[in-house]
C-alpha cells in the first residue's frame, strides 16, 4: 500500500504517519519526490484499514499495491483448476457447454429440451426452480417440484444438472438435486449466500453482477473459496452500460482478464449477455474465440411460450447447429468440444 | 403494451399475432403507419410475458406503456407516504436525519457517537452489527452483542435504530433490537430478503443498488409492499459510473423523479455517495435544496481508527455544523428539520 | 411516433392534441386502453420535435417507432455495402485487415512496420499525423512530415493508408496523402467534421465515441451519407463503463447488432478495445468469430519506445502469430483473409 | 509515477528498469515489499510515456502520483479565478445565472426571452446559432443571421450573450458577436477547436462531455489554458450512466471536486442536466447549494413550438419563480445572486 501525500504536506505530518504505521508493527518507507512524498508500507497490512488513512493529516490518495485476492488469484496458484463433473473435467483443453431452459416450467418441457440438448452435445443441464424476477408479480419458479423434474431429466439423460439458489435457507433443499450451485447476478455479493455455498461440498457457478468490477468478482469468488469450497466456476454474462440496444454488454475483455489472473475457469453467457436470440450465436462464438472455458446457452422449444427469457432463447434446431459451429470455432483456437 | 412490426412484416404475420393476442382474452388495436404497423394490447397482461412476443414472426420491438409498480407507484396512491417512528413523521414537511456510525466496533464509540449525534439533533441512529463486505478478511460486523449495544444506546438517547439486515435468517434476531430494517445497495434485489421483510412489522430503508435503475428501486420496493409491509423508504445512495474520482455518482436527478413517481419518502445518503468526507456536505445540502425528504450521514468520533468507511465518516463537531446547515437550506426550501 | 398519456389526462387534453397534431398535416389514431389512452401518429413527422409534445397537458411520455437512420439502415438498402480499394473489397466475405503504428514517429519507425505487416498480410496502413492526445503536453503527432512518410510508405509497400483527421482545416492537406480518413473516438459527433468528411471522395473509418450509443454512431455515419459519401465504415472499438481494469470495454454486442441494422462494413479495434498488448489476441478472433468484417490493429516494432499507445501494440512477431490465428477462426466463420 | 513488479519479476528486470530509467535523466527510488518491489521514479517525466513501461519484462502495472493539470489545478494557483465580464465577477460570491432559449429561431422569439430572463434578474443571455444535433436531418441554427438577432438583444437589454461555436472556421464570425464561447459538450476533447480558443480573448464556458471524466474535463481546460486563454469556465451538465429516466445524470459531486481540484468557476446546467422541464428546479437548487457559481438555463416563451429542447425549457414565469428561489437558497449557502 502506498501513501501519496499532498504537495502542502509537512515533514511533521509524514513523520506522524509514519510513527502511526510503525506502531502497528509495520515498516515504511519514504521516498521524496521533487513536488510531494510518497510512503510505501511494507508488512501486514490487515491490521490497516487502507480508507481511514485518507483522514490523517497531509495525506491525499491512497494506492493499493498488492491484489486482494489470494486464493482466488494466480500470483499463488499459478495452475489451472479443472474441476470434474461426472467424468467431465471443467476448465481444461476441452470446453463445457451448459443449456437448458432459463425456467423449469414442467415435466414435459424439461424433459424434451433436455433430450434436444443432450443429443446436441451439451455437457451440463441448465434450468431454474428458484427464479428471481424483477417484478413480485412474475413467475418466481416451480420451487422444489421443479428441483424433482430436474432431477429426473437428470436421470434420463445423464446431463448434470446447474440450478440457482438464490437464500442460504434453501440451500439444503437445492443441494438434494443439483450437481452445481449457480449464483445469479444479483446476489453476486450476497455476501450471507457465498458463505453458505463456500460450506457446500458442490461445485459453483459464481455469475458476475451486472455491476460488479471484475476484482469485486474475484472477492465474491474468494469468500467462497475462503469458506472450504475450491469448486468455483466465474462467468461472464454481460454488464449494465449506457446501451440499451441490448440487455447487457458481453464484456469479453473479461475472458482474458480473468484467464491472467485467475486459476478458476470461466465461461461465458451469451444469452444474458445478449438478451436477444438472434444475437447468441455471435456472442458464443466470441466467448470461444476469446479463450472461454465453457457456455451457457439458454434453449426452449417454445420460446414464444416461454415462462421466462423466451427472447433469448435458441430453439433446439439452432442450438444443435450452433454447438457444430462452436466445435469449429474450437478447434481454431486450439480447443475440443 | 405496444407491438412494433417490421417494416417487412406481412399482414398474414400482423393477423397471426393479433388471433394469438386475443386468444389469450386481450384486445388489440391495429394501428397502420406509412411504414409498419403498430399493434396495441388492451386488458390484462399478466398473462403475456413481453419478452417472448419478440419471437414471432414479423416483430421488431415491443413497447410497455403502463408502469409495472403498482403500489409503490403515484397513479393509484396520489398523497405521500408518512411513516410515524416514535411520534416522529418521516416523509412529511419535517426533515429527517439518520446519523452514526458505519459499524457498531464497541460499547463505548456507539455511546460516544450516538450522544453527540442526539445532541446535534438526529432523529434516528444508524449502526451495522451485520457488515456487507467486498473483502472476506474485512470486520465483518459484531453480530448480536452489536446489536445489544445499539439498544442500549437507544435506550440512552430515544434514538430509534436503523440497522441492515443481510440474510431472512437474521431477520428474526434483529428485529428483536431494531427499530427500521436497512436493505444494502448490495442486497436491492436480493428477493428472498425483499420478501422477508415485507412480512415483517418493521418499517423498510430500502438502498438502492449501485446499478439499480429508478424503475429497478420500485420493482423492489414493490416487493416489500406486495408482501404486506406498506412502510417503505427508498434511499440513493449513489450509483456506479465511469466517474472514478469518486465513489460513487450522486443521482441527485433521482430525487425530484422519485417524488414524481412514487408516494414514498426519500432519503439521501450523501457519505456513501460521495465516499469523502470532504465531499458529504456539498452533497448533503444538495439532496436537501432537491426535495429529499431526510439524509443518512456516517459520523465517526475518531475515523482515522474506524473499522470501515472512516474516510467518509464526519467527525461530530462538523456534523453539528452540518446540521445547522442543513436547516438553513430546509428553511430555504420551505422544509423544517 | 406515440405519445402516451397520462392515467389522469381528460378527453379534452386528447382532443387538443390531436386537433394540433392533425393541424400540421399529420394523421392521429387513438387507441384507449383500461389506464391510459395512446396516441399514434401517421405522416411525415419532420415538422414534429418529438421533445416538445411532452409540453403538452396530459402527456407522459413520447416514444419512435421508425429508426432515424434511413440511408445508414437496412430498411430500405438491405444489401451489404461493399467498398473497394485498390481492387481491395471491404465489406464482402473477405477479411479486412488494418495494421501500423499508433503515431508516424520516423520516416525508418514507419517504413520498418509498414514492411513487416505487409509480409505478414495486411490490408491497410494505418498511421496517425494528427493526434489527439488528452494531454496539451503530449506528442501531439508530425503533421504534414508524418503524412509524407505515409505516402513513401505507401509507395514501397503498396499498402493503402489510413490516417486521422481531427479538424475540417486539415481536411484539404490529408486527402492529398490518404486513401482511407479516420473519424476518432473523440470526434464522433463533431458535426462540422463529419459534414466535411462528407463531402469527401475518400472512404471514412468512423469510430464510434467511448459513450456512444449504437444509434449514434448510425446517425454520425448519417451525416456522411447524407453529405453525399457512401463509403462508410463503422469501427467499434471499446466503450466506456464502469470496468477500469481495461482501458476500454469492447462491445463485442455490437459487431451482430450493427450487421443487423446497417448495410456498412463493421471493423473491431482490438487495441483501443483493450488497452493491453496482451489482450489483443482475444479481442480480435473474438471480434472474428462474431462476424466483424475487418480489424485494425497497433503494431509498433519497439513498443516500450512508441510516442503513444506503446502498452497496447503488438510487436511485428506477433501480429504475424496473430494474422494466422486470425486467418484459422475466419475460416471457422466461413470467411477468408 | 510508480512502477509496480510482478510477484515474480527478478532483480535483473529490476535493475534493468532501473537503468532504462535513470539512462533518461531520472532518478529511481525503489521499495522492496514482502511480495514484491516497487519502483519511483523522481524527476522530469515528460520524457516518459508511462504507458509504455508496461511493456518492459516483470512490470505489472503503472500508478501516477502527480495531478496533469498545471494550469488548471489548486496546486499552483491556490486563489479562486474571478472572470469580470460587463462589469459582472464570475467566480466570486455573487452567483451568475445564465439563460435563454436552446437555440435562436427568429427576432422576435430572441428579443421575448430575452426581455423576459433580463426581467428576471439573469446575468448572461444564452442562445445557438450554430446547433449540434443527432440528425443531420433536424434544424442546425441560423447561423450568422441568429448572431446578428443575439447581438441585437445584448443592445436592448444589455446581457453579454453566450453562443456555442463548433469548429475552428467559424470562430472568426462569432467572435465578432459573442461575449462568451460556449465549447459544447459533443466538442470538450475536439483539440483542434480547445486550441482555436484557447487563443481567443473571450471567456470560454468548457461543457463536461457526457462521457468526460472530471480529470479529462481539466486536461480539456488545459488545452485553452496552455495556449494563452486564462478565462475559462467549467460546466458540469450531466454524464451518461445506465439511468434512461433522466436525459443525463447531474453529477452533483462534480461540483464539490471541481471547487477542490481547480480554482475555475464551475457552472451546473441542470436543463441539459435533467432533460425535464420538471425537474430543472430541484437541480438547479441542488447546484447551488452544492457550491456551484453559476448556472446556465433553458427559457422558452412556446416550449412546445421550440425548435430544440423544449421538453426541458421553463417559461418565463417558472423561470421568475425559480430565479426567487435560487436567491433564498443562495442565502442559504452563503452566497448572493
Amino acid at each position: 500500500m502506498i501513501i501519496i501525500m499532498k504537495v502542502s504536506a509537512t515533514v511533521e505530518e509524514i513523520n506522524s504517519i509514519k510513527a502511526r504505521i510503525e506502531a502497528q508493527g509495520l515498516q515504511t518507507h519514504i521516498s521524496q519526490g521533487q513536488e510531494r512524498a510518497i510512503i510505501g508500507l511494507i508488512g501486514d497490512k490487515t491490521a490497516i484499514t487502507a480508507d481511514n488513512l485518507l483522514r490523517l493529516p497531509g495525506v491525499e490518495r491512497i494506492m493499493p499495491v498488492s491484489r486482494p485476492f489470494k486464493l482466488a488469484g494466480r500470483d499463488f496458484h499459478p495452475e489451472d483448476t479443472v474441476i470434474i463433473l461426472n467424468g467431465h473435467p471443467i476448465g481444461g483443453k476441452q470446453l463445457t457447454v451448459m443449456a437448458g431452459p432459463c425456467s423449469v416450467e414442467s415435466r414435459e418441457q424439461m424433459l424434451t429440451i433436455a433430450r434436444s440438448v443432450k443429443a446436441a452435445g451439451a455437457h451440463l443441464l441448465r434450468g431454474g426452480a428458484f427464479k428471481p424476477r424483477t417484478s413480485p408479480y412474475s413467475f418466481q419458479g416451480m420451487g422444489e417440484a421443479g428441483l424433482k423434474i430436474l432431477a429426473e431429466a437428470r436421470e434420463e439423460t445423464g446431463l448434470a444438472v446447474v440450478t440457482e439458489v438464490m437464500s442460504p435457507e434453501d440451500l439444503p433443499l437445492i443441494e438434494k438435486y443439483a450437481d452445481v450451485l449457480q449464483i445469479g447476478a444479483r446476489n453476486t455479493q450476497n455476501y450471507a449466500l457465498l458463505k453458505a455455498v463456500g460450506r457446500s461440498h458442490l461445485p459453483v457457478l459464481l455469475k458476475r453482477g451486472m455491476m460488479s468490477t471484475i476484482e469485486e468478482l474475484l472477492m465474491s469468488a474468494e469468500y467462497i473459496l475462503a469458506n472450504g469450497n475450491s469448486q468455483v466456476m466465474l462467468c461472464e454474462r454481460g454488464i449494465r452500460t449506457f446501451e440499451t440496444y441490448t440487455r447487457n454488454t458481453l464484456d469479453i475483455n473479461a475472458v482474458p482478464v480473468l484467464k491472467e489472473l485467475t486459476h478458476l475457469p470461466v465461461i461465458v453467457d451469451p444469452s444474458h449477455a445478449t438478451g436477444k436470440w438472434s444475437l447468441v450465436k455471435a456472442a458464443a462464438l466470441a466467448g470461444v474465440a476469446a479463450g472461454a472455458d465453457g457456455l451457457i446457452i439458454e434453449v426452449h422449444h417454445d420460446p414464444a411460450s416461454a415462462m421466462s427469457d423466451g427472447g433469448q432463447s435458441l430453439k433446439p434446431h439452432r442450438f444443435a447447429e450452433l454447438m457444430t459451429q462452436i466445435g469449429r470455432v474450437a478447434v481454431a483456437v486450439d480447443r475440443t468440444v
